[in-house]
C-alpha cells in the first residue's frame, strides 16, 4: 500500500530548528515566571508530552449539514487514505497515536491488512464506533424507526449483530473498546413508549455486552436530541449511568461535549461520572447552539479548561476505581481543511490540559474550605490566563513533532500533493431540507 | 381560633344550582361523544373526583422576585390564616385536602393546636418542607455558604438538626414525608469542589434518613440553578437518583417542573423515575424561562398533559414497585390573588389529568408497535383537544365543591372580608438588585 | 402529463356521507355551547373555510437529518409528481390552494408547461424560494463560504442572479413573492466580519429588490443558526427588520417558528412585526430543540394558538398598513408519510386559527385594562380548550373537502398506487457526520 | 462628612515597590514577545491606562436572590458610605472614576452636598438609574402592574415624573445620561396586550426624552425576562433599537450581558448596534443561566474578549457616527466581598480589553477575505491566550494604582475598619419563595 506524499521527519526538524531559538527564550521566561509561583515547568511539559487523544477516521473528510456538504479537494477516498492523513497529524503533533474507526464506513476487507498498514504508519486503533443510525445499501431491514430499541425484534437483532461484528473487527485491529451511539427515539409525542424503549435498549445492550472481551470497555454515548427531535432513548448522563450500572463493570458513559441542553454545567457531569467510576470516554468538540461539532476550544475555551481541571483532579487521586477515560475527538469540519482543524484541536486540548496542570490545588482547596470564592476563582483563572504556548511547543519538539504543526503542514504543501494523488471528489449536496 | 369569614356550603350549593342545567347539558353531550370513542364518561369523572393535590402554605401569600414583592391586601398573617385560606380552596375545589407546611415560616408553637385547627377545617398535612436556604433571626451559624454540604461540619449539623426537627413536627401533625431542597452550590468556578460537596450531602442526608419514621418518605428535590448561579450540588435528576439509591427505599426524587435546563424533555424524566421506582414527589407549576413558578398549565399545557399521560400510564401497571408520587403545587403568585391562582391551578391539573385519562392506550400501543408516528400523535392529541370542562365541573359538583370555583370565590367577596379581618400588610420591597 | 391515481371527489363525498351525521350532531352541540358564550358558530366556520396555507414542494418528499435520510416509498420523482401530491392534499383539505416552489430543485424546463399542469390540478403558486446554500452540479463558483455576502463579488453576483432568475420564473408561474433565506455566516469567531457581511447583504439585496415587479413582495427570512454554527448574517428579527427598512415597502420579514433561541417569546415577535408593518411571511412548523421542522402543533400547540391570536387580532384592525402575511408550511417529514403529515398540519393550523377566532376580545381587553391577569388568561384558555374539531370538519365538508382527510387518504390507498406508479427511490444516506 | 478609614496612597506605593521588580521582568519579557509579533507594548499599556468603567452604587452592598440575602459585615449604610467604597476601588484600580447612582436608593437630600463629597473623593457621576420596578414607602400608586406602560395613565405619569426627577438630580451632580430599565410586562398570556404596551412605552419615553438636556443621552435597556415571566415590553435589542429610532438621536440602546436568551451571539448584537449607531451603554457582568449578575469574565471570558474585539474595532473606524458607549458594571455580589468582586471585575474587563487590543486586525482581515477560517480563529485566539497580566499591572502602577489591587485591599484591612465604623447590618431574608 503506497502512502503517497508524506511530510518527512527531516522537514519537521529543519523547521523546528528555525523556531527553536524563540521557543527556548519564551520557555525559559515562562519557566522563571512559573518558578515564582512554585511550579516546575519541566513536570508540566513532561505531562503534556504524554498527552494522547484519538482522532476519528471520519474527521479527516469534510463534514456537512443537512443542507449541504461542500467537499474539499484531496479528501481521503477510503480507510487507507484516512489512516495516512491521521498518521500525518500524529507525526506533526505526536499526540494522536490512535485512530477511532467507524463501521461500516471504514470496514476493512481484511482487518489484518489494515492493521499492518497502520503499523507501518506507527499508529494504532482506538474505540470502534458502530453505526445503526443509517441504512447501508442492500441492508435487509431498516433503522428508520430505531435500531437497538426498534419495535421489531429482528431489527434489534440486526443492530446487535452489527455491534458484535464491530467488536470482532476491533479485536483483530487491537482496539479495546466499543462506543455505542444510537439515534433511536421519536420525533413526536406518542411515537415511542419511553419505558418500553429503554427496556429494549437494556436487553440489546446486554447481548452486546456479553460479547465483549474481558479487557474491553463498552461506552454508552448519550445525546439530548438529533436525529430524534422529540425524545431520545439514551438522552442524558443519568440514563447512560443507569444503563452502565445495569450492564456491569466494563460498561461506562461517554461524554460528548455537544450533547447537552443549553446552560448545563458539563464539568459537573464529568465530575459526577468520575466520582461514580463511570466515565469511560470523551468526545471533544465545541458548540454554541446544538451538537455543532466545531473545533474544541473554539467557542468555550474556559469550559474546556474547567473540564480538564476535573480530569486532572481525578487523575491525582490515589483511590481511583476505574481506568482513566479514553480521549477522542468527534468533530465535523465543514469549512476548514479537516487536517488543519484536527491539528489545531489537538493543540487546544493540550493547552487546556497544560493550564489545568498549572492549577495550584492546595491553594484551591484552602480557599474552598474557607468559602473564599473570589480567591478560588482567581486560582483557576491564574492557571487559565497563563500563556502555555511555550510548553506546548517544547513538548512537541521534544517528542519529535513540529513546534508549529499548522505552519509546517501548510509549508509542506501536503494538501496540494493529495489533490494530485487523489481524484477530485464531486461536490455533492444532500438534497435534504 | 376563629376562622373569620368562610364561604358557606349553602352558598356554593345555590350557585351550583344555577350552573347545573348547562353543565348537565354539556356533560351529556360530551358523554355521547366519548361513548362513540368507546369511553365511559362516568369512569373518567369518578377518577377526577378522587384527584388530590397538596397546596403549599406559602402559596396563599403573594410572592415576589428579587426586585420586588407587591403585597396583596388581606394576606394571611400567620399559619392559621394560611390554613383558613387553604381550607377555603379545598371547599371550593374538593381537590386539595392537604397542606404542605414550610418550617420555620409555619412553625407552630404547639403542633397539637395546629393539628386540631386543621381538623376543624377538614384539612390535613402533606409533605413537610425544611428551609436551610435562609438565615433566621438569631441563628447561630449562617447558611450563606451552604447548609447540608457546608465546609464547616457544625453548619451541616445545624441543617441536619433542622431537618430532623421538621420530621418531628410533621409527625405530630400527621405528615408522612419530608421534602428536602437546598440551595447549596457555588456562584463561581472553583468555589465548590463538586465531589466533596456531594460526599458531604450524602453524609448529611444519611443522618436525616436515619431519623425518618418507617412510614415516611424522604423527597430529594433537584434544581438546575438558583440561588447558586454556577454549580448546584443537587442539580439534576441523575444526581437525585444517585442519592436516593444510596440512601434506601424510603428515599426518592422530587420533580419540580421549573427546575430543568431549557428544551429538556421533562415527561421523559418523569417516565424514567417511575420506571426506576424513584419518583416520590411532584411540584407542579409552569415556566417559560427559569424557575418562574407560574400557574400550572398557563404556559405549556400540552407538556403538562404529556406528564400526566406518563403518570396515568404508570398507575395502570400492575407491577408498580413504589407508592404513587405525592402531588404538590409550588408556585409564586406575584400578580394575581394567590387563592384565585391556586383555584385555577387545581382546575388545570385536573384538566390535564382528565385528558390523560381519555388516551386510548390500546390504540396508542398498537400504533407504537407499527411505527405509525402520525396516528400515535393523533391518539394523544385527540385526548388533549377534548374539552373536558364538563367532566371537571361535574366532578366538583358531585364532591360538593363549586362547579365554577373561581366565580363563586369572587361572588363571595371572600377577599374583601379578609381585607377587613386582617390588618393590611405593608408593601415591602426586597432592596436587592 | 398524466397525474396517475387521484382520489375522486365522489370517493370523498361518499366517506363524508358516512361521517356527516355524527359531525352534524357534534356541530350543533358546539353551536349551542358557543351561543351561550355569545359566539355565532357560523361566522367562525365561514372564516375557517377561507383559511389557506401554502404547501412547500419539498415537503411532499421525505426529509432527513445530517445523519441519514430514510426515503419513503412512492415519493415524487420530479416537480410534476410533487404538484400531484400537493393537489391531492388540497382536494382533501381545501385549504392548500398554492404551492411554494424551490429553485433549482423544482426548476421547470418551461414554466408555461408547469403552470398549465398546475391549472389542470386547480392549484397555483405561492412564494418562490431561492437556494444559495447548496452548490449545484456544474456550478462555476461555490457557496461554501457564503452567497449574497461572500467575500468575492463574483460569487455574490452569482447568487444575486439566481434570485433574479427565481423572480422571472415565478412571474411566469403567477407567483407574487420571493422568500430569501441564506445560510451565510461563520462557524468560528473571526471567520466573518459582522459589519462587512451585513453591508454586503444589503448591497446584494438591493439588486434583487430592484428586479422585483411592483406587485411582488420580498421576504427576508432570519434564522439563529444552522448551517452556520457560530454567527449567521441574518440571524434575528431585529436584523431582518433593519434590512426590510433599508430596502423599501415591498420588503418584509419572514418568521419561521423554528428559527429562534430557546425560550424566546415568538408570539411577541409576531406582534412586533405586525405593529411595525413588516411581517410578510410565515413558515409554520414546530420544534423542541433547534430548527427541528416538526409538524405544526405537535410540540407546542398553545404557542401556535397564541401566535394565531396575534394574527387574528391584527386582521381585525381597521388601520392595517400592510398586506396580511403569507402563510406557508416549512417542515421536514422524516418519519411519517409526508402527505399525511401535511394533511395533519393543515388541520392543526386550522384548529389554532379557529380557537383564536373564539377569543372574546372585548372581555380580554376589559381584563387587561383592569390588570386582571387570571381572567385574561382564562379568556384565552377558554378559547384554547374548546374542542373546535366539529368546526374544522364542517368547514372542510362545506368546501367539498374530506371531513376526516387523513382517514380518506389512507382508505384511498393513494400511497400504494404511487408506489406502483413511481419507481422505488433508493434509500440513500448522506455519509455526513 | 468623614470618610473613615481609607487606604493611603503611600501604602499602595510601598506595596508596589515590593511587586515592581517581578512586574518589570514579566513586562519586559512580554514586550519582547509582542515585538516579535509586531506589537509595541507601550501603545497597548497606554490604552489600558485610559480604560474607564463606572461602578454601580448598588454594587458595593451585598446582593441576594429572591430566596435570601446574606448581608456582609461593614456594608455601606447610605450613599456617602457607598461613595467612599467606590472611591477606594478607584484609588486601587485607577479605572473607575465615576459612580452610577440609583434613585431613590441613593437619592441625595441635597445633590450639591453629594457632589462636593464626591469631588473630595476625586470621583464623579456616571449614568443615573431610575427605579420604577419597586414601590417606595408611601408611594401613592403602585408599579405592581407596570410603570411607563401601565394601563392607568396616572401611574405612567408617576413613572415619567420620577425619570424626569432623576435627570434633574443627575444634572446637578454632573451626570450626562439616564439609563431606563423597566420591569413592565406580563406573567401570563393575555395579561398584557403587546401592541398597546409598546405604544404606551413610546408615549411615556417621548415625555422623558423631551426633558433631556441637549448634552445628555437616554439609554434604553432591554431584558428578555424577569421580573416579568411571560412577556416583557422592552425584551430584546430589536425592540430597543426601534424605540431609539422613534425617539431621536440622543436615544440609544443599553446592552446588559445577562439579558439575552440562551445561546444568543451577543458580540454580534454589539456589532449590529455599533453599526447602526445605536449602542449607548453597556452593563458588564457574567452569567451561566439567566440574569445571574456574576462577576464579568468569571464564566465566559472568551465571549467577553469577543465583545471587546467588536468595541475596539469600532473605535478604530474613522467614520463613527455616535459617541463611544458608556461602560458600566452591573453585578450582584452575593457570596463575595462586593469591593473585592468589583476590583476583580475591573481587572477582568481590562484583561479582555488588552487582549482585544492585541488582535492583528490586518491579518484578520486578510484571512477573512480569503475564507481562511482556521487562521482567522487563530488570530483571535493568539490575542486571547496572551497573558496580558504584566500590561495590566504596569498600567495600574503608572496610574498610581496598585499593581495587585486585591492583595493591597486585603492587606489594608479596609473591611475590618469598616466593620468597626459601620454598625452591623442585620441579616435579613426576603421571605419570598
Amino acid at each position: 500500500m503506497d502512502t503517497g506524499f508524506t511530510i518527512d521527519q527531516s522537514f519537521i526538524a529543519q523547521e523546528n530548528e528555525r523556531a527553536l531559538p524563540d521557543l527556548e527564550r519564551d520557555y525559559s521566561m515562562l519557566s522563571a515566571q512559573l518558578e515564582r509561583r512554585g511550579i516546575a515547568i519541566e513536570a508540566i511539559t513532561k505531562n503534556v508530552q504524554k498527552f494522547a487523544v484519538a482522532v476519528p477516521s471520519w474527521g479527516v473528510g469534510t463534514g456537512g449539514t443537512r443542507f449541504a456538504r461542500f467537499a474539499g479537494e484531496g479528501e481521503p477516498r477510503n480507510v487507507f487514505d484516512k489512516l495516512v492523513d491521521c498518521a500525518m497529524i500524529h507525526r506533526l503533533t505526536r499526540a494522536t497515536p490512535r485512530v477511532a474507526l467507524h463501521i461500516p464506513w471504514d470496514k476493512p476487507e481484511d482487518p489484518r491488512v489494515l492493521r499492518q498498514f497502520a503499523d507501518s504508519l506507527h499508529i494504532g486503533f482506538d474505540a470502534m464506533n458502530s453505526n445503526t443510525f443509517q441504512d447501508q445499501p442492500g441492508q435487509a431491514l431498516s433503522y428508520k424507526f430505531g435500531s437497538l430499541t426498534h419495535a421489531d425484534r429482528s431489527v434489534r437483532k440486526l443492530a446487535i449483530n452489527h455491534n458484535i461484528e464491530c467488536i470482532k473487527i476491533g479485536n483483530e485491529l487491537g482496539s479495546k473498546s466499543l462506543s455505542v451511539w444510537i439515534g433511536d427515539g421519536g420525533n413526536f409525542p406518542g411515537q415511542i413508549d419511553f419505558r418500553t424503549s429503554l427496556e429494549r435498549y437494556l436487553e440489546s445492550a446486554r447481548e452486546i455486552y456479553a460479547s465483549l472481551p474481558d479487557d474491553w470497555q463498552l461506552f454508552i454515548e448519550y445525546k439530548l436530541y438529533e436525529p430524534a427531535f422529540y425524545s431520545t432513548v439514551i438522552n442524558d448522563w443519568g440514563t447512560a449511568y443507569y444503563v452502565a450500572e445495569q450492564l456491569g463493570s466494563k460498561a461506562s458513559c461517554l461524554v460528548d461535549l455537544g450533547h447537552h441542553a443549553p446552560n448545563v454545567n458539563i464539568e459537573m457531569i464529568v465530575a459526577r461520572l468520575l466520582q461514580f467510576g463511570r466515565l469511560g470516554g470523551f468526545h471533544f468538540n465545541d458548540s454554541k447552539y446544538g451538537d455543532d461539532d466545531l473545533d474544541a476550544g473554539s467557542i468555550k475555551p474556559f469550559q474546556l479548561f474547567l473540564i480538564f481541571h476535573e480530569l486532572v483532579q481525578e487523575s491525582l487521586r490515589s483511590t481511583r476505581q476505574s481506568p482513566p477515560p479514553t480521549y477522542m475527538i468527534d468533530q465535523s469540519h465543514n469549512v476548514t481543511d479537516p487536517i488543519e482543524s484536527l491539528i489545531n484541536t489537538v493543540e487546544e486540548l493540550q493547552r487546556a490540559y497544560a493550564q489545568a496542570l498549572l492549577v495550584n490545588r492546595e491553594e484551591l482547596s484552602f480557599y474552598q474550605e474557607r468559602n473564599d470564592a473570589i480567591m478560588a476563582l482567581k486560582t483557576l483563572k491564574r492557571a487559565f490566563t497563563t500563556d502555555v504556548s511555550p510548553i506546548l511547543g517544547m513538548a512537541r519538539q521534544r517528542n519529535d513533532g513540529a513546534i508549529d504543526p499548522l505552519h509546517v503542514f501548510r509549508l509542506s504543501q501536503y494538501r496540494k500533493w493529495k489533490i494530485a494523488e487523489r481524484p477530485v471528489a464531486t461536490t455533492t449536496t444532500t438534497g435534504i431540507v
